[in-house]
């Protein structure tokens, strides 16, 4: 299947990319127009408002995906300039084709699509869900092989989207399981066909370096950094944003903290592996997703950054071992222990959150609400309301279970159409290089001590 | 003209830059105030909104042109921490020294100066022109040739923006005219008249290495997040602004991804180069400043978008060899294709936009406006009035030609005073490397596998 | 007293992190409610205009204190991935350690202390203390003791910004006197005790590399940029935040240029330090605060931020070897010429304020009160009332004097803890060395040119 570099079909990126630009541009000319938001002059400090209370948290979110998530990436040494590039070529691609879907299906009125902020910001989210699955295949897939993905798995997460929060009601505000479940099962199933059950063996450049685990680690402190607004943009402005914004920072401040705890516990000599940083401190903000809204107490924020970081270290320590060796299922960064795992843990804590609400609901005075417990009711009655908070946890299980099956199962077909030869997977010896695709100086013929050794003569000379 | 190490002035610089503050001290002593907003308590929360809504952008902004474009310039590989202080010692220089000379020409109300949040903006703004102009000389002109051409490019830029806003009128939100295309001739300017016809030959320490070609795309990456910032800060609140953000987005989208496009038809072997992504991918933020604000159809900006990264691209492929060899003239950075040719594709597009607004508005009936130009009527009306939309476009047209013109001219001239000998341009052979500057470790001197076997031997001896 | 590593405690470690996450949660459990502060509907966008108004500059120092003071100090080349990690950990410890604290001290009410984003935003300021102190011993102590010493530093902090403020009345809305001064003085008795009289003699792995070089100084940068949010944040919103931000910008473009004309003289041969750079541009930013919502005239803001920059490179020229050789004081990151030195500058600058301020109030006619003065009198008046001007300068210069003195003395103290042999300083030799402390590839066995021609004659094979 590996095709050798002389035969290598360059002009299938460009031709793809190229046609979907003229489709899009297309597309945009015949139904896309701007919305008029304030028809009215008198409404023109709406629209500002609106603008001033969205914008700044789109932008933390543009940080994030581009330059946070992009420098995670680049924790293997010589594939630093392609894991930057195809995860910024993605997050453009997958938010336009999402543009052009969630148009069609959800805002097409009178032959028209009006474009705002707020659409742009969903279509970044189904974005994200690209680019947490390519972690599982990153460095063994072309760019062709990326960019199909992306194109079969907007439309699957769009559909599974609405299945889970529009048909099912499920509250999952920062996108735990529509999109961090749903992203890291699809990312596994497209591996496990893709690889099948060829064994990966240890690759020479896979190793990251201590500058590129330095670059990472930066990345990490990015993503950790705007997690807050990732989570909370989408909320209810006001209390529910307020909290959302807290438990999201608790959760992420206790999952720091733990995640040193786990590593330094389950290694030997008790040194810290910086992947287990680099992902663990990240793993509080996947869980708390999914209840960050809700009238959880604080302590509850604590204890799921918590609990989510050390199942992240485990599943490092344990788990993709365990699932390289029995299911031959390659996960390159780890996916499954960022946003399986914790994503998994939230989701039950969200059933759980449901259950507990409406508890104290009941056993509260509804004259004397408590002050936590009072508003919690008021959210339950409103959102659930006939269904009753037994159902609302049923439908979070219920959601839970269809973003695993609905993700792996198109994974696996997706995977499977990977492996069209056209794609071009690159052959083995040229995996996680950069001059594979880039017209980058080889690393090994950089300027070293000799060149300038020359260079002083040339000084000398003149 | 290049000065021998031994005699290098390095005198100079403190004493310019000291005698610099101390007469910015001095002005600051005798002319410039607070600007008090708030005289009555009532407008307390005036002026909290007014630093609420600006703030964030101005952050923004200064992340930019601090860390992005600093970033941007570091790949050069052995001149990264030079590319890091000039950026940003040029900007404090020359934000100071517009601060000035706006006070003096614009703000000079009964002796004093009142200072804000927005007149800080506007001199950054202007602080903008000379680190892109730098781009053209970037590695080959000492510091103070660098301070210098700031000190004479902002007076005239000044002058000419005067003359392209107040006095034609020309609508410019985003600086595409004013400060895009006045910054790229006038550094061109500069950079023919200061290195004459000698041919440079490529040095040995220009060529990017794939760490620092890194750096530089995580520079090129920040810029694109915020981008919408820059050009957005001046609209008008409301529609106005939130139509910039968004044609900003879609234009800086459509530029990464015809980027990759463009390069891999480009090459031979169908290699992306890191120099076009680096650049190509701003190319449409360049070309959409000056409709950005304007009541263009989305697909528009999508369209100046991909047509700015070809036209960037198509720069570095052909114009600038062929302007080295035909013209020896030398663009170290590129900026004509990032600066020039979008900016120059923008103005045009100006002034189309100018010209379609009106022919929507006569066709349409009055009473039943549409959406998109119903709205453009009102601006065009209200902007433009008794001058028509034939007249305004004509001003576009001739305010690019000013930028152009003018910028020619004074770069010319700016570029004749730099090669005064007291300023020392480096020797080439001290081109492009940080040591002439910094106390700095040389590279080739770095703790390398000796050093480290010397460290090992000295841990046994322990 | 440095332990060899085969006996190196590595469960202290995680016992201490672990018990002290049980612990908290615990706490939060038992008394941490979120603050509801909407009981009302129409509360909503009040609390909605909250967040906005404070989100945005919390996420700023975030980014402040996670990337840009974590990079800041990876200027030791083989300890980068240590020393934003250390420092990722203290934030996180030291602000959780000091959320329990002040809401035992301040906020317990009914048995309750109610959670908001304020109080989250205050504990970061206490936590930023720690970060500071460690400074003087980084590189050669424990995470132990580096946690131990948080433990240490964050009651002594609240009880003396407690002092300062409440019951002297301090005017510091920067920090410079609680935070700054406090933090420097402390660590340098840590320091000082916990070296005693050894000579640190300049170790191998201490002189940094130019990449080192250069992410520190992107470093600096993001402190840079950010900085005004910092100094702004706890402002009263409307034109004494605009001052802030206005004034602390100015000071700290100031300090840029000035490091340079003072690095630059100060060196023999006219090169800049990289240090001098580093640490001189946001000498500024320290002094400005205490200052910066006081009605100084702007001149002053630039005068301050000039003079700190000088006796910042000063203080790096001659005070931190004078000192070291002197009285043996280690000070790793020179956080006296940073934070020390411009700190009591900045603390000089508001004793003069309060006076000049008074005087000018006394000067201009009740009835036309001048553009500055006139407010400033009401500040003087509304801010310290019966105390009067002399007494408030007097405070002020108290203030300096109690943080100076306790933290000095609680230093010395804690540095002295430190020495207890189970929290295992590691032995010179494997100071400043990644290694010690994570799994990272030794930087010498990285893939040189030897590994990649081996790479070459495998792909010939294939």
């Amino acid at each position: 299947m590996a095709v050798p570099p002389s035969t290598y079909p360059r002009r299938l990126l460009p031709l793809f990319l190229g046609l979907f630009q003229a489709v899009l541009l297309l597309f945009f000319a015949l139904f896309v127009t701007y919305d008029e938001l304030s028809a009215q002059a008198e409404d023109t400090s709406l629209v500002a408002n609106q603008v001033y209370s969205t914008f700044p948290f789109f932008q933390d979110i543009q940080v994030m995906l581009v330059v946070g998530l992009g420098l995670l990436l680049t924790f293997l040494p010589r594939y630093g300039f392609s894991s930057l590039t195809h995860n910024f070529l993605l997050l453009n691609f997958s938010m336009q084709w999402a543009l052009v879907l969630q148009g069609l299906l959800h805002h097409f009125h009178h032959g028209q699509i009006h474009l705002d902020l707020h659409k742009l910001l969903i279509s970044e989210f189904a974005a994200v869900t690209v680019l947490i699955s390519v972690g599982a295949i990153l460095g063994r897939a072309s760019p062709c092989q990326l960019l199909l993905m992306a194109t079969c798995e907007i439309p699957i997460y769009l559909a599974s989207e609405w299945v889970i929060v529009t048909c099912l009601g499920v509250l999952d505000v920062g996108g735990t399981i529509t999109i961090h479940i749903f992203s890291c099962y699809f990312g596994l199933g497209v591996s496990k066909a893709l690889f099948k059950a060829t064994q990966q063996p240890p690759h020479p450049k896979e190793t990251p370096t201590p500058s590129s685990d330095l670059m990472s680690l930066v990345g990490t402190l990015i993503l950790w950094v705007f997690w807050p607004s990732f989570v909370a943009v989408l909320c209810q402005p006001g209390d529910a944003q307020h909290r959302a914004i807290l438990n999201t920072l608790l959760a992420m401040s206790a999952s720091a903290i733990t995640t040193v705890v786990a590593s330094s516990l389950l290694e030997r000599d008790g040194k810290l592996s910086p992947g287990h940083l680099q992902n663990g401190s990240l793993a509080g903000g996947v869980a708390i997703g999914v209840v960050a809204d809700m009238a959880v107490p604080p302590v509850a924020a604590l204890a799921l950054g918590s609990l989510s970081a050390v199942l992240c270290v485990l599943g490092f320590r344990f788990l993709t071992p365990l699932l390289r060796r029995k299911l031959t299922l390659h996960d390159q960064c780890g996916i499954h222990n960022l946003h399986g795992l914790p994503g998994i843990l939230g989701a039950a804590a969200s059933v759980v959150a449901v259950l507990v609400a409406s508890k104290d609901t009941s056993g509260s005075q509804p004259s004397q609400p408590s002050p936590v417990g009072g508003n919690a009711s008021e959210v339950v009655e409103g959102q659930w309301g006939a269904r009753g908070a037994g159902g609302q946890a049923l439908c979070q299980a219920a959601g839970l279970a269809v973003a695993v099956g609905a993700s792996l199962l198109a994974g696996l077909l997706t995977g499977a159409a990977l492996r069209l030869p056209c794609l071009a997977r690159p052959p083995e010896r040229l995996c996680f290089d950069d001059s594979l695709y880039f017209k980058i100086q080889d690393q090994a013929e950089s300027p070293g001590p000799d060149s300038s050794a020359e260079e002083g003569a040339l000084a000398l000379k003149e």
